[in-house]
């Protein structure tokens, strides 16, 4: 996942832009970027680290100007390279620097297009420079020197024509303004905002309505499927649709994980949204087992403690925080000739006691993904004196890769891949394991939206809205697997 | 408050140290230090920063050796100079390795005649470097070339007589082995434990029970007021009292914000210590307004939540999240030009309007210091929508600077000195603002184990066990003025 | 001025172009890159400092290939700026870096052509950016797949019929090789040199013979004016004059001061044209001043040190190592409340008194610019004890300033400008000054290579070659005063 | 080597001490620390690397006070670990700061019965931790609240009876002054000077009068061999012979090679002592070989160069600069899959061809350690078309270690250990080789100062004026062996 912000201000921007960020950071937390616009020039500052460390003092008055974007990164189908930080910049034509969230599932192809066809050198694994150059053909065969709104639109809808995949972009067109669009299905969010200032509005783009929230920034909508906005440098704002026919098809996992509780995405608020995941997994334990015999519910902190509340309290069970979670992780460091002996979860989480002791516990997870960290706090909690020890998913099991922009191991290391409910509950250790059903995941955030009625559920179901070609799947199957990491790693 | 360590192990000891101290973080993020004994020579890293931070692969590397002891420290009566960081060193008598955690009332007093009487230079502002001193002078006049316990306890009782205020030290002496012992009121926290390994028993001393959890060691029992206890080199432990008659008074404060709720404290639970916390404010909140109206109880992340779940349970109303902590801070940033915008509070958290919206809420936090931030948070809660807004605070009025190692504004700056609970509730905005009282604070803590009957309270009731000169205290309160650090920072 | 080299070798290229770029960090220490072709991957590592400092081991393990360019900067019309360390990279088309040494005289005009015309976003201030964007301009006007050495001489011609000025250029085009050429005029210098491996043949160039005798390259010739040169990945050599009718003009400061001794330029030794021109300084100085009385020839190191033997054995005068050079140069600190009490010029230089005492001595150095060293060094030479002091210049008055590339202060505040020399001896405190002609220096020069004609003597004659616009003069005159700098360093 | 300076001064005297060690950076590149009285605080940075890379401005600015010591260091007998860079401190008694020069051929069983005896812990290899303890030892047996010249006296004269072998101190004792001394022989030299400024005198000492002379200090006296100085920070200047009976033996291999030519050592000027070891050689030369048809006398810059001046002066054959020496060496990268292909010495020098080309050449080198660079210029002359290739060494055959504080290699790793000069000549290739001899060399040296009757000539001669113990020979062979550094390098 990655966070991804655009301003166009009636004053300096660069802090207001580095606050946003540290809003979306848990969007990403491996690299970070800002790009303004300071007179003729684009100045850009990008390294790995969180935001709080690549932008110093020094960075942020290079800086200038009224005008940038910004992003945060948790690298999907990229490298860990260093020069893979965003924003991107060509300055052919007109200088153009571009960030997204996201990921196309046809880069390698348009990248060979775009040597081939284009002359134009993709240097990295990234989408975003594909993205970029792709955005930036566009406007080059338009070959004019003076762009109107209608030529940015046309070229947005060139992208679409050649990107198949999810993603949302923010990006600076040098003496024009900041293009913001989604891909056509609106699989990963986009909101726009707007502030008023003694010298006049100011318009913003963000992936979440927090990085809005706590600027100061009124949430008008949300950018629809297809559609780019431009809010260009003299303060006007331009909207047009340039893809039509797609199903409206946004991420379900934004709501189930990624997206912070106090953001709004399609108008849903993520919170509301959990809580009603917590209140539909109720019913279902109810119906499946009317005489649980739970004791306490216990979230695993942080996300699943929206869930895990409505939960409790529709079961009329008390929640419990049983576990404490460390907050300062640090690295692992093994000494000669030593071997690791702390549990890794352990670094992490802490069980307090008597919350187990002696007790039937379900413990309520947002999602099972490698199962992992579950098995061991499963454990945890029997070593905590539980009596039995259940688990709840507040999503489906997640099953199939996600190929639009959220890193998700090989399916062969996802502990639901090619198991039954039950098997995963004794691969866990669980003495009961219940997931969500997955039309309870869609219900819980549609109830919010009647509008919304389909959604990108790939991980769970196997079917992907763009269609991926099957060589793809396999080829990201091995880049993503844990052999792969490591031979990169060693080279 | 500072977090301390120190393990006496069977292997390389330098990793453990590190993980102990990412979990004691939350009691200094300052700056951090380890210092190990690999055969004759002392090894020592420490610098300003997080854990993770100022460990990097090569400064673990150099620490070697299966004896170490490790700090973690929050500035108190110190400055923020790197050099003061801890474990602070001498070489002679013996090479002596120390880091403490509390503060000296009379550290001056001890500073002088340290240089007056004993030649002692004491180069920082540091207490730590104080004791060890007062420690070294203490061995040295025993002026014996082979130590025993008996000596070495001998010192820690001459440490006594002269030392007065809160400490918790653990000290290295090269050649025997690791002193842990707390001052004779028992007033900062002290926990011993031990590990069993194939090569044999290890011990391990640190400021808080979870440090000892996470490395697999079991909790035996806290080190006792005026007690110090030798875990020698050669894997023996020995333990004296070496200060009597003295009241057993350790920090009410702990209970209230400094600890992890995971952590034992004198046999109390924490977390169970806050949950009666809630409970009683509950019973008083019921008791001054039997119809109080309250539509939900929202904590104030991340301490105040256990809190806040019993006293919503008690009062049958339900608990919300209404509030996201950031969790990625970064610093304030202003642009030449420009003057800051965004509330200092709205970096930290983010109001869920939904849960505030025509509602009355009760919004808990763990103690009112300044009331700097609960105000902010109280207009975020109206700002969010709410009808009424009422404010519960789970420990009394702060109305006293601490002296015994808790960072806390002058008094001045302390809202509630010098106002009554209704003119606090005024200038915090407050709707209805309820205060636990003294003695519920001291019930639910005692409650725990009814053998702790007296605490240390002297930042509610202005009492300091240990007595304290007016003139130490006239001092502090204008060291820790505001006024005071703006002119440090600016020399 | 500004260091280039490039390879295409058999093996990985990196370390040699390390290696290369130290033996020619005399040509500017301010910054240094070095680009790579990895695959179908530009590799691309550029910081400001020495190339001992920028280059750490893993930046080197990065870039991976065996073909590069590197580069090493001082700053000339450019800024200071990070962001303008070369080489400068664009990614349409095919892929392009580049980085060269030398100014161009009509950049601003291009870099307007370029963005009004050609839709080329310039941010820099460097005329790197602005030689590689018309360079990728001409090759993309060709508008082919598929490329020929034919092609890419033609881009040249096309920079050549649009740049002003002196510049030596490397340029890497991704799938084709490197393309090394010089300004018609030929004003800054270039080399080819080859080396035979078990492999095959490797070519490289470079500013100066000497990094090519380092790494073991042969000296083939002088890259001719106007003339490129196409190092094919595959091995191959191809080179055509792409401009013609031009004057063959080199800078002659190369030989005065720039240029290693131990290198050739245009097939004259630098080392054998110093010798000569102090031989002819010592005709000159024996025709004014038959009875010179000089008791010791004296030169200021380093430079200065080759022109000052031959004249010293010229007059039959001893030379004596007079000043000490301070090879450890610290930056200057002035603490709070005190003002600087060293001259500048005595944490470079410290006279050895005993050479000076009741001695008439003869200083030499290479040229005088500023003046204000010199000044300095006259008066610590009467502070020795000196009876009489002479200085000599190696070189004629410098009043104008260099346009290509050599980054001389202002003219005013040039001593020799609108200053006889008469009144120069008297601004500096000599007891007799003595300027090289400019014939004579053109004569020790020329001597070397008979065909060599005609140089770039601007700085001392004012003539310039490729002429140049007096607004840009006074531009110039500006942006390089010390009150510019000023200003820049204050923003 | 080491370079040591202090300072008294009236005001700020940091940046005073930071230029005085980039003029003594000659003698230890490795690592720098400055430590200054701040009231009643001592302020202490130091760091690996060179002076100009070790301070920054905020360390710079920390530095308060007018009283300091400084130092450089090349490692000796200690390690390369950071911890060991000087000056070193203990806070008892009194605090006091100390940093030499030189080597103690005792460290270790001092270092015992330190510990033994005096309780005192050893942390580090560096002997300068050990005599740091041995004066603070011999302080604190005095036991004396208030200090007086004598008593600081008293505590030197403890110092020389314990430690053997050759060091020039510079110690800081918090409340009293600055102690300056030498050991008994002399051996390591230090040097007095004044400054008058309108608030008074200031005193400095420095191990070379090179240091004095940047700073505008006067040169008084060399400290004398067993004298102590102390400068009070009163401004009293005190001074005492604390040993005696012992010959004066200054280390002659400060003439040779490690001093500035510009400094002054026991009156003798370096650069005029070189000179006469140049004319000395050319004696002999002209004794052995009347008809030695040398054509030109190339120097091995930089130190060679004066003799070499001489020498072919004498000769009257002309000096030629025929080696260029490159000041930006960098590190040696070997890329994967390749061995490093460029000769160590190419990266340090080049020669100019056409000074070799058919010529008779003798190169001239002060001195020959290993004889491995001797060996790789002798092939660069001949490689740059010597037709027979001479070699003079200014200072007589290397053959025993130096237990004194250079470090040397292990005997067995000089080229001349063990070899006559005829089979040093064989070994590096030469086709003559000429060595000073040891009474010449002695009679350059003393020429200057007829006084100077003994030196220390250990490495050429075998001769300690301290005696050694035989192992400690024994061990250091091993300890400063290429086998013993790479073990060490790799653990």
């Amino acid at each position: 996942m990655c966070g991804i912000i655009g301003i166009v201000g009636k004053s300096e921007v660069a802090s207001a832009l580095y606050d946003g960020l540290t809003v979306l950071q848990h969007r990403g937390q491996d690299a970070a970027g800002i790009a303004t616009v300071d007179g003729a020039r684009l100045r850009l500052h990008k390294a790995r680290g969180l935001v709080r460390d690549v932008f110093q003092r020094d960075d942020m008055l290079k800086l200038r100007g009224r005008v940038g974007i910004g992003h945060c990164r948790y690298p999907t189908a990229g490298s860990d390279d260093v020069g893979e930080a965003q924003p991107f910049y060509v300055n052919s034509p007109y200088g153009i620097a571009l960030a997204h969230n996201g990921n196309l599932v046809n880069a390698e192809a348009i990248s060979n297009e775009l040597f081939e066809g284009d002359r134009r050198h993709i240097n990295t694994n990234s989408d975003s420079e594909v993205l970029l150059n792709v955005l930036a053909h566009e406007l080059q065969i338009q070959d004019r020197m003076s762009l109107t709104p209608d030529h940015l639109f046309k070229a947005v809808a060139g992208v679409h024509e050649r990107a198949r995949g999810g993603y949302a972009v923010v990006a600076l067109v040098l003496g024009y303004g900041i293009l913001a669009f989604r891909d056509p299905h609106g699989i990963r969010p986009l909101v726009l905002g707007e502030r008023d200032t003694p010298e006049g509005k100011e318009y913003a783009v963000a992936s979440e309505s927090v990085a809005l929230d706590i600027l100061g920034f009124r949430r008008l909508r949300d950018i629809e499927p297809g559609e780019a906005v431009l809010l260009g440098f003299d303060g006007s704002l331009h909207h047009r649709r340039c893809a039509d026919g797609y199903a409206h098809t946004p991420c379900i996992f934004e709501y189930v994980y990624l997206a912070r509780p106090d953001s709004m995405i399609e108008d849903v608020s993520v919170y509301k949204a959990r809580l009603r995941m917590g209140e539909r997994l109720a019913a279902k334990i109810r119906r499946l087992r009317p005489d649980h015999g739970i004791d306490a519910v216990i979230p695993i902190p942080d996300t699943a403690r929206t869930a895990a509340s409505s939960l409790a309290s529709e079961l009329g069970v008390p929640m419990r925080e049983g576990f404490v979670k460390n907050r300062y992780i640090g690295r692992t460091f093994i000494m000669p000739g030593q071997s690791e002996r702390v549990k890794s979860v352990r670094r992490k989480l802490n069980a307090i006691d008597l919350e187990f002791r002696r007790k039937t516990v379900l413990l309520v997870d947002d999602s099972i993904v490698r199962g992992t960290t579950s098995k061991q706090i499963i454990q945890m909690a029997r070593e905590a004196g539980a009596t039995k020890v259940y688990f709840a998913s507040a999503a489906p099991p997640v099953r199939y890769p996600n190929v639009y922009g959220i890193d998700m191991p090989a399916p062969a290391e996802l502990v639901a891949h090619n198991r039954s409910e039950e098997e995963v509950a004794e691969a866990l250790g669980a003495d009961w394991l219940v997931y969500q059903d997955l039309h309870d995941l869609v219900a819980a955030v549609n109830e919010g939206n009647e509008e919304l009625k389909n959604f990108d559920t790939s991980c769970f179901s196997g079917e992907y809205v763009t269609g991926v070609q099957s060589d793809y799947l396999r080829e990201l199957e091995f880049s993503r697997s844990d052999e792969a990491k490591t031979l990169k790693r060693a080279s």
